[in-house]
């Protein structure tokens, strides 16, 4: 059985070449990402012994995603096969003023509507140390939520560390309703990820002053949101990236840990972007093989950073990188120079 | 308004190139098809004045829908837009012994979930001359199938003459479900289309001694399905399409029109197939132009196998074939020598 | 009939994929455009009533051009069908310090052989409001030039507001044989578009102290351009955009209108390029729509430069954006953040 | 200076991929291509010394004709550059009974507004042996037919062997035109190529009791066309290729050598069709190569079947095989097993 | 650990696409096959518990060779990670007459540098059923000859099953070297499996009046050479696939088995072909699972004929088929009909 | 005989699509590249009658390295063709702070198993003027860097002048190795070329206070380090290139011509990067068309840099790229403005 667990939905992502737009197109590139697959093949990549839990149907369609993961090694046997549809999200690249687009259509896809016989977690749990989830997967139906519910329960009950990154939809929920559900989860999670918004819209807490559409952020903000967080929900760590936005194409990225006790920030990176979808996914992983490997604070959060910045340079949800490449960039080779 | 009307779905088709299989894959071919947007698709391309009635999503990928059909002069301004999704089937291509392989993905699609409100038959009819459906369209939901019959109510009190598929679907219905909902349609039916299958499928009414996976047609016995046919419905005329499977890749192709008195039988055809679907929907389209025009019986039904030869000949659901090209080819010249 | 009239040529557009040179391709991405018919594509995506009226030939590649305003859902109902060939531009895209290359080969295409009698402009500017031309459709010969001429003529006579982007285009006329016609035409022009260069070319009429090669702008000297310009031909507007180059890939965009009264500068964005052909087009399409649907002077400009700023952004010559999404965009969400 | 001289033009080809129609597009797959040109890189495929003699654009397509022919070794230093455009030509491919399309848009290129004085057929004709033409290059228009007359005038002057493909194109003259300037030339022609209707549009002279539509082809009503041909001309050798079409994808191919005496028939070949444009010039080649190499008239007309039924499965104009390659098939090997 | 264990060479196929030449291309399909990977992953697809036993670098062309299995879900993690190059082979797509074309790069590479201390074959077979190899691994050194004598030494101490696919290459080793070794190796053999041309490279063992390059096969030979390979080697089985090569785009296909006693011809399939290479192979696959599952004799000949017959109409090495699919067709529904 | 001759490596160049990583890839684009063929290519474009001479196989692969090249104009019939593969590099493209990544396998390559008596330098040189290589085709073996020591011998003899770019590769020898082989061909060498590493890596001489990785230059230390270079080799020009990687996607790029008297240092170029490989290559053939067309040294350098600025906006190896676009770059057109 596999140490470290993730469970959500795995999506077929359907995205135009390049930059053309939903109309320009008659192709479209075919990959599969999701939340906590996303974390589950980064793990994979580090070299860690990782699970995705998740249900899709028995078809061919479904075996493709099935075996995307697989090709990382990712252990997929504790998929359940059954059900109707693989979700399926459409993404438009933006470019400069043009953001990008994202249209979801995953409603009544296997995972949303799983039940809570699905999932036998004593069994997925054994010999495990790691679960991580993120507020989409409650947000796809009260049935996943539930199932989640279950989840956490039995992950502390094993004693695993829970992770969860917040990851607020608006389009899968309201603000009400994330509260209430994720307030519940909150409560046997060890580490929060989150990203500049999502504590506002799920809990209400907010970093004062800060606009992240207007491409300003204020620091003493996030440490006040991460206080607080970890106040409510008695958390051993929260993670936050800070994003801005200068254009599709340009955004500059770092991040801030706070171990409890003191607020770590990471250095910044001025990324060139490739592909920021999946951005989030790869910071949690990161932070997720620092912690659980035994990395420092300030280590963790460096890590993940600089993961998540080489993610954002990469075309599709996975980030298709070894714990090597990791460190050379966030031991401060960030030239991009050739290496032959 | 528009003088031919079809009623239906447009769904998202989504291909792996070539002959690659949906594990191979990393990229679709996109395009749009559906029975009756097919038939629109060629009596636009025939010159006739022809319209699609059904209902799409508000978003970019229910926009790139509609536009694929405008993109051939057919009218769309009767397709109300609205509902959550545009339906997708998946096509892998078959070769030689290996079987085409559909997998449907269309419930919930915004025609799927449309409602009798959504469409006033009275305005959309007035100044048409001919309505089309197919078996597929009732088939999506009793909701649909109540629109089914409001229109073809309206249609023939505004003395329009109509035409049905019946194109039998076992994912979507079964075949008691389909003989009880079709049998009320074809009252209002003049016209029936029908493969060598369908009949016995919604109707139990068979070819005696023909086993269509063998390879073997009985024609007589297609004579005796369409008059029980004919007899049973008050039809003017029944067409059905008579296909002998060699290979994945090789397939004979006739038809056979019964117009109550004679059974007309059209030339065969040894097709090369480069893509077969739709092949039937412009068999349909075929018949429609024939016969509104003022063709013969048997100058309609080699129009029609002659446009359903030459769509097997093309990619995607619709078929790019003008009249005289179907003119050239029904009138002999079918050996492919370059037209320079 | 349409309400938004646009005349000139349609054009194939071949161009090697990314940034390959033309000697590195095997391969043309194919697509259509052409300054007016750009201009029709961009208002019918805003939702107006447009047309685009030329000459094309029967065969199957002036039928694609065709087809591909249907796509839009402008009217080509106006649209002679003969002539010979489909004008070609062949398009080699620049990076960085390598400009971007245009090799035409459009004499002898069917509207450069178009005649007087080809055209009824009573009837085509029957229940019309707008009519639009670009300084390159005179330039295709002086047979065109007189379809110009008596186009602008029926147009006021009809009461249009007539619109025209000066375009100079020096490998199809001289700047002396550009300003003798051009003069005549203006006089019945009311919205004249141009860019940083044309009035000089044309009329020449020139900011002093500017160098469009330097990177430098001097705006007082636009002003001057503007109010020269209006005094010569009574013009209503004049529109002139302000684009920087820094390098191929990276532009300053802005722009100024002159109501005869006041100078409306725009907010400038910074622009990283996708394709900058038909920038100038969806320029001209916003100030069409800006003032035509009575924005004030300065919500037009800003309307028109935000528009055009998306365009750049999109690859091809058409402007695939909707008003609401130009409307974000000069409403302040310049950051690029993903929509979900 | 080189031994083999081929004159014409050379155009860019642009086809949509695989069967798709020129309605379905939007990428084109260019190559060039032309009847001499493709008898040129079919010698130097050969590893004979050949030069191509043309004239074309300054401009980077131009330049990219150019390079096409230097890629297989083929001399192009006596192609004169200049004119204002590279001839087109659009391939649509067919599929079993549709026919292959082909659209020409050639006027005004660069060689069919060649005058006399481009060429110097003194100084081309240095030191090479034979000289090669089709029927298509002094179809280009007077100008280039008298340029044509000059060409054999020197040739023969030089003592070269001179061949003449007839190639009749219905687009560019009619019959009568061809044969009034076709006759003049052919006095000076040695050796003379056909397809199965060449004679008959050209000069009238036809098989009697053959359809080529048909798929029937009268074998001895070809060496009655040889014979006739030969008288008329003083011909050393008449070739005649055999071409009988059982649908666009399938073909019998064979060939007819008449050496003044004997007539020599090919072994046939049942090509599954990969691309047939180039299949004549193809086999022109490989008649000049049998010829020039001193093989037997019955081995040079296996030679050039052989080879061109090769040419009938590559895409594109030119024919990539290897003498080696040829006579493997020539000699028998014919399945297609394998070659590890 | 795994019951199925294969060992041999991945290798990295790089292929035009299409029907395109080598000099054609500027683009190869990249995808990785082996004669003993192929029979993993077909025995993954058929659900068993696959191991691939091999040597490949650490870079990441050798980490794409290892995911590709792992996509199947095939056992890696007995593949030792070392050496310096993947093994290359480029194929070129033959068509009708034109046989398709392999040019190997593969000296040198991680397998064949592979050392005896690499690999503990008690290890790998522990708990392990069955053990395949093909005639290619040892002939890719003595090195590699050495190790396989160590494994079969292993597998039938551990009690395995061993089969062993001739697989004879000419470009490798002689007939004289593949006897001398082959014969020592064929003496832990039980199965053996081999096309209509091994037999008699490997053993000088042939079937008389047999031409493989004509199109015409004697079957009493095959029986003949079953059945002194038998006695040779005291084999179990011996498997022969017998093929007609119509051309390279249609072949004939079916197979003998003969397991001691009697001699079981399978159906023969014309199968128009997609790629035929990694046909052997998905047969000796199916011959395995037959067999392994106590599948009768004929039955499994006519799986691994069906099975086989699946393959050639796939693109790549691999066999993408399930147990279902062969059984549908090696039950009889060999037309090819649309599975919705 | 050409004048500039060029000796190296020319090796196939796989490099997955745009920002793909090589486990993303199920495709390569598929060129030819190798430093001193890159000179070659490059000289062929500006005019110059240049030669690359090599060792490349008989078969298909070694054919379209050849062909690739006389593409350009390139002599390549001093290319002897034998010996056994074609060698290979995998090229990764990196994005922001992402680096490129090169896979070598290029050992046992046809160059690398070349022996003296493959080339006969004395012919190669007849009525040449310039030699040229690079420090990478020693590094290939010992008997490759003996090959190189006869043809710098030769080629002094024969009055040549010799170029060298150092070209330091870490991954084919030691820096002792480089030295000891280097030092000796200096002796022979007029023109030395560089990058900001080389001249450590291979000689010991350093720019004090520069770290490369850091995007800091130390222009003194260059001007030195040439000093050095020019003693320790009576070197006559001495070309250092001076790259500040600001991310992988962003280099500022200018360089220094030391002539012996004077430090020539060129412009400064802010490139935005689409293809950095082969901009060494460019920059020495910049060079060398330089000081042999009597450019002064102040313009040959700024000619060098303005070519290799342009040569990396290009895809692939090889520079495409005319005289007049370099000059018109070097005269000051640096904005990248549409050329039409």
């Amino acid at each position: 059985m596999a140490k470290f667990i993730t469970f959500g939905e795995l999506m077929l992502r359907l995205a135009p070449k390049g930059y053309l737009r939903f109309l320009q197109e008659s192709e479209f590139q075919a990959t599969f990402g999701g939340g906590e697959a996303n974390v589950a093949v980064s793990l994979a990549n580090y070299g860690l012994d990782a699970a995705f839990v998740s249900k899709l149907p028995v078809h061919n369609i479904g075996q493709a995603a099935v075996n995307s993961l697989r090709y990382f090694g990712v252990d997929t046997s504790m998929i359940i096969r059954g059900g109707n549809r693989v979700g399926i999200y459409y993404l438009e690249k933006g470019a400069s003023q043009r953001p990008s687009k994202v249209i979801y259509d995953r409603s009544e896809s296997s995972i949303a509507d799983a039940v809570s016989s699905d999932f036998n977690w004593d069994i997925i749990f054994k010999d495990a140390e790691w679960f991580h989830f993120t507020g989409i997967t409650p947000a796809l139906g009260p049935n996943v939520a539930q199932i989640c519910f279950e989840a956490v329960l039995a992950a502390k009950k094993a004693g695993l560390t829970v992770s969860c990154d917040l990851n607020y939809r608006k389009n899968l929920w309201t603000s009400e309703k994330a509260e209430q559900t994720m307030s519940q989860l909150m409560e046997y999670v060890d580490v929060c990820i989150a990203n500049e918004e999502d504590a506002e819209k799920v809990f209400g807490i907010k970093a004062e002053n800060t606009d992240v559409t207007s491409g300003k952020l204020n620091y003493d903000g996030y440490k006040e949101v991460a206080h607080k967080l970890t106040n409510k929900f008695k958390l051993k760590y929260v993670a936050i990236t800070l994003r801005t936005s200068i254009s599709a194409n340009d955004n500059k990225w770092s991040a801030m840990l706070y171990d409890g006790v003191n607020y770590h920030f990471s250095k910044s990176y001025d990324i060139h972007i490739v592909d920021r979808v999946g951005g989030g996914d790869s910071f949690g992983a990161g932070i997720i093989y620092g912690l659980s490997q035994k990395m420092s604070a300030s280590e963790s959060i460096e890590f993940a950073v600089a993961a998540s910045c080489l993610k954002q340079t990469i075309e599709g949800d996975f980030n298709y990188v070894s714990v090597q490449e990791v460190k050379n960039l966030m031991n401060g080779n960030r030239t991009g120079r050739v290496q032959r």
